[in-house]
């Protein structure tokens, strides 16, 4: 069965999964993000999720990373592609707080700050430097590269970035409702603190990111420029659309496409495709078909909860194209779901 | 010229260079190690190699790392060969104290303590398991993967695991003079707290590292478990001898050799050579011929001083196979010195 759209024709011969995670106190405004039950918890979830991937437990967390309305962190739709693959997957921090138990790669930085408040991503300009070195390593290694995300709050970042390069647009949520009202707010606030204006920095990209952007956004540039020369798939939604434009406004060239999932397209309050479309990029989709899952708090998926991260959309389709039904990749997630192995409270 | 012996005759397409990097307070005790000119510096020393290596900068030490009587790090030679070659390097740290400011992987774990004191490497199971996951990764990208280290303090606490497996062997120094007398004092006073005697744990490797090792030894180890099916080659002298010891102890299989330089082979003071026929593995050693310097501290290399570290060895070996004169390395070696770029005071 078809799951993919379009069809993805290129059959990598040493794929790599990475994963970029980080922090923002953005994502501890409360209600903007639902990655972390509590928005103190927000800080451990991209390291949880990196543990996941990496060996099936939850070590520094005290328990799964997941959503308000109960859904689990996408991390086991990741994981159980790639288990379903055996593709290597690499978490690389930028920015982050909380480092996981399993081994990451560490680009440096400090947590993002509150937008509202604060210069975002003070050191972008280092994390940008920092991961081109490592893309160009990647780049001798590797013949097509996935680059997923984790971060809290990364959507309203999304939208800051975005409208500060003068796209009118809005971003997804990890909630079902998506709380547009609030994350503009958060943007006219973080506008307003930093004196900038909707497109007033479409040429200095750079600025954007340290403005009002999150510590994930320099660390993905900084890998897609390094990587010239290798495909390159950004695996995620709107945030990853954001890092795209950013790429186009810096110039950033190469083989570069965007793998989402089917609940992103289907999200009317963001604007994926048109993001995508305005770039001349080109986007995959793949429907993980999660509402044949056993566990329900998975099957909501289905219904718009979560809708993408840990590069869950890019994951799926390495699965698809290395000929996993989909029917195995949902029988794998609800497996891994019921045997990651938690703290011992 | 030849300058490699004996032939290395594989060809790798996609090689790879790994450092492990690493702090010991063993490496503190005063007259032990010259990685560092102060015992108070050793901790900082790796993650200069690392910035060195990476970027050709000293970020994070107020000097290049050097030994008492003068001689820059070895460093300056790996980056040499890496910058001729354009071979990918990547620093893993491994029980490290003092991060580097460049992108590394992070294995976790904690400083390894003074071995007359307390236990070497408290966590060595799980950096064992770390590394061995790291190695699985790289496996599906390289087809051949140096290792290098660096840790100040090194050769006493490789001394002390080869003779808790029961050889009766000497290790080489970074000095010109071998401190062999307070070496054997360390170890004895090791072994005396941890209630072991020579060849005890003969049969329990990963206890010997545990009591008596240092943290680059389970990270060295656990990626060649986990590189198994790829060319691996140690990069190193008698630390890495010791490592080759511990992984046939340990029943690591695979395509294992090692590869040094001609200043460890001539070295009297230590068994490099009896240690790895002993184990039936390949060895190779460079002559990077570095009396041809125009640097009478870099010259002095020649006559024993430094020796080995950060992978040197194997660099130089990896220059040659891949077509660079001997002048040029060294040549490129004085570059690298002349125009590494230090903190400002």
């Amino acid at each position: 069965m078809k799951w993919i759209y379009p069809d993805f024709e290129f059959r990598p011969k040493r794929p790599l999964f990475l994963c970029v995670i980080s922090n923002t106190d953005t994502g501890k405004i409360p209600g903007l993000s639902a990655a972390g039950t509590t928005p103190e918890l927000t800080d451990y979830t991209p390291g949880a999720d990196a543990e996941l991937v990496e060996t099936n437990k939850i070590i520094t967390m005290p328990e799964l990373p997941e959503a308000p309305g109960g859904s689990p962190t996408p991390a086991i739709v990741t994981k159980a592609a790639l288990n379903l693959t055996k593709i290597p997957s690499l978490f690389v921090a930028s920015g982050l707080r909380k480092k996981p138990a399993v081994p990451y790669v560490e680009l440096g930085g400090v947590g993002g700050n509150d937008i509202r408040k604060q210069t975002g991503v003070p050191d972008a300009k280092m994390l940008y430097e920092n991961a081109t070195l490592l893309g160009k390593k990647l780049a001798t290694l590797s013949d097509c590269i996935f680059i997923g995300e984790s971060i809290a709050g990364g959507t309203t970042t999304a939208l800051a970035v975005l409208k500060a390069l003068g796209y009118d647009v809005n971003v997804s949520s990890s909630f079902a409702t998506n709380p547009t009202g609030l994350k503009t707010q958060v943007v006219m606030d973080a506008f307003s603190r930093a004196g900038i204006k909707e497109g007033s920095l479409k040429n200095d990209p750079l600025r954007a990111v340290t403005e009002v952007g999150d510590p994930m956004m320099p660390a993905a540039l900084g890998l897609m420029r390094g990587l010239a020369g290798t495909k390159v798939v950004l695996a995620g939604g709107t945030q990853m659309a954001a890092v795209l434009a950013l790429g186009a406004a810096l110039g950033i060239e190469g083989d570069i496409s965007i793998a989402t999932t089917k609940y992103i397209m289907e999200d009317k309050t963001a604007n994926f495709k048109e993001i995508v479309e305005s770039l001349g990029r080109p986007y995959y989709y793949s429907d993980p078909g999660l509402e044949n899952s056993k566990i329900p708090p998975v099957q909501i998926y289905a219904q718009g909860y979560v809708k993408e991260g840990v590069g869950m959309g890019g994951a799926a389709l390495l699965a698809a194209i290395n000929g996993v039904p989909r029917e195995k990749l949902v029988e794998e997630t609800d497996h891994v779901l019921m045997t990651v192995e938690l703290p011992k409270k």
